[in-house]
C-alpha cells in the first residue's frame, strides 16, 4: 500500500468519525526498545478448556520468566490476580472475545468487571460486522466505552486483520486511535489466520509512535517474534512464550 | 457407552451438584415429531463479520421458509427482532459465545439484555474450563443464572462435545438439566469439531424426553439433518438451512 494512499484513508476516516479534520498524534506511549524479549510478551492462554491448574502454571511461568502480562479469559482474571498479587506481572483480560459481536453495553460491563477483578490491561475485539456494515460511529463508540471503563488501564483493540482488506485495516487502526485506545492488535487467534509481518508494518505505519502494536495469533517461535518486532510490534501475544524465551 | 454406566454417572453428578439423591424428570417439553423440517431449524449466522444486510437476509429467509428461529450474535438481536416483529419466527441470541469463559455475572447480564432486545431463546456456552477443573457447582450456578434471567424464554446449553469425554458429556447434560435448562446443544461450530450422531444419541439418552437436544456445528446437508433427528435431535442449528429445506 502506498504511503499517500494510507494518508488519504486516515484523513477520510478521521473526518467521518469525528466530523473534524485530522489533528496530530495522541496517547503518547513510550515504545520499549532493547533486548528484553520477555518484557514484550503477553503470556497467553485463551482456549475454552483451560483449567485452574493451567492458569496457575501460566502465572508461575510469567513470574519466573518476567513476562509483561498474562492474558486470560474473564472467568480466570480473579484467579490470575490472586496468583500474581504484589508482583510486576499484569493481568490482561479479553473483552467481547473472540467474535467482538456482543453489545457495547456488555463490552463496557465486561471491562468494568475485569478491572474490578484485578485486570490491568484489556484486549477487546473490534465489532467487525458493524464495521463492515459501515457503522463507523458504532465501532468508535464501542471502543470508547471500553477505553473509558478501563481507564487508567490500557486497552488493545483487536482488529482481526484476516477478515479485513488493507483499506479496512487502516480505517480500523485510525478509529481505535481516535477512540483513545492504547494499542492495536492483529488477531484473536480464533479466526481464519493470525498475525502477519506485513500487517504489523502497516498498522505501525498508521498509528505512528504514539500507540502500541501487538502481534498475536499463531506466533510459535523466536524467529517470528523477532520479525514481528522488527516490523513494528512492541508487544507479542503467544501461548508458546516459555519455549520462545528459552530459545528451544 | 453402556446404559448402566450412563445411569451411574447421572446419579453421581446429581448427588454431587444438588447434595440430594436423584429424583424424576423435569422441564416437561413436548418434542415435536412429524415432517416439518423447517420447523426444527434455527437459521443461523454467527460469524463475526456478518453484516446488517446478512442479518436482514437471514430474517427474510426464516420467514419465507418457516424456520423456527434465527440464531444471531447479541449485537444483532434488536435488528433481527425488528425484522421479525409480529411473526412466528423467534430470535435466538447466543450468550458467552463461543468460549463460555466469561463470568456468570456477565452471562446473566448478556441474557437479560438479549431478552430485552427481543430474544425469545438463549443459546449459552458451558464454562468448559471450570467444568474440567471440577468446579461443578460453578457450572451449575452459571447455567441457573442464565435460566433465571431468561425465564420464560428457553435456554439451550452448548456443552461443546468435541472437548469432552463421554463421561463428561453425560455429566454436562445432567448439570444442564438440573439447572433448569430446556435444551442441551452439541457444539458452537467454533471449536475443533461439530455435531456427531453418536453424541446426539448419547445426549438424548441422558436427558430423556423432558428436554430438547439441538445438533449444531458443521451440519451442511439434508441427509445429516435427518440422521441427527433420527438419533434424537429435535432442533438443528445450521447456516445452510435454505439449501437443506429446498433439498438442493
Amino acid at each position: 500500500m502506498q504511503e499517500n494512499e494510507i494518508d488519504r484513508i486516515i484523513d477520510k476516516v478521521i473526518t467521518e468519525v469525528t466530523g473534524k479534520s485530522p489533528s496530530g498524534g495522541q496517547n503518547p506511549l513510550s515504545i520499549q526498545n532493547g533486548d528484553d524479549l520477555a518484557g514484550k510478551i503477553d503470556h497467553t492462554i485463551l482456549k475454552s478448556d483451560a483449567t485452574r491448574d493451567n492458569i496457575i502454571q501460566l502465572c508461575n511461568e510469567a513470574r519466573q520468566y518476567g513476562f509483561v502480562a498474562v492474558c486470560v479469559n474473564p472467568c480466570w482474571v480473579r484467579t490470575a490476580s490472586e496468583q500474581l498479587y504484589g508482583g510486576d506481572v499484569m493481568v490482561c483480560s479479553v473483552v467481547g472475545f473472540p467474535l467482538g459481536a456482543n453489545t457495547s453495553c456488555l463490552k463496557e460491563e465486561e471491562t468494568r468487571r475485569a478491572i474490578s477483578d484485578g485486570a490491568r490491561e484489556i484486549d477487546m475485539v473490534l465489532n467487525v460486522g458493524k464495521f463492515k456494515s459501515g457503522d463507523l460511529e458504532f465501532v468508535h463508540n464501542d471502543i470508547k466505552r471500553v477505553v473509558d471503563a478501563a481507564n487508567p488501564a490500557h486497552v488493545k483493540v483487536i482488529i482481526e486483520t484476516c477478515l479485513l482488506t488493507d483499506e479496512e485495516k487502516v480505517a480500523a487502526c485510525v478509529i481505535a486511535k481516535q477512540a483513545g485506545a492504547h494499542f492495536v492488535k492483529t488477531s484473536t487467534g480464533f479466526s481464519k489466520a493470525g498475525a502477519k509481518i506485513e500487517d504489523v508494518a502497516l498498522m505501525r505505519k498508521v498509528v505512528g509512535d504514539s500507540m502500541g502494536v501487538k502481534a498475536a495469533g499463531g506466533i510459535r517461535d523466536r524467529q517470528t517474534v523477532e520479525a514481528m518486532i522488527r516490523a513494528g510490534a512492541n508487544r507479542i501475544g503467544t501461548s508458546n512464550s516459555v519455549a520462545i524465551v528459552r530459545g528451544v
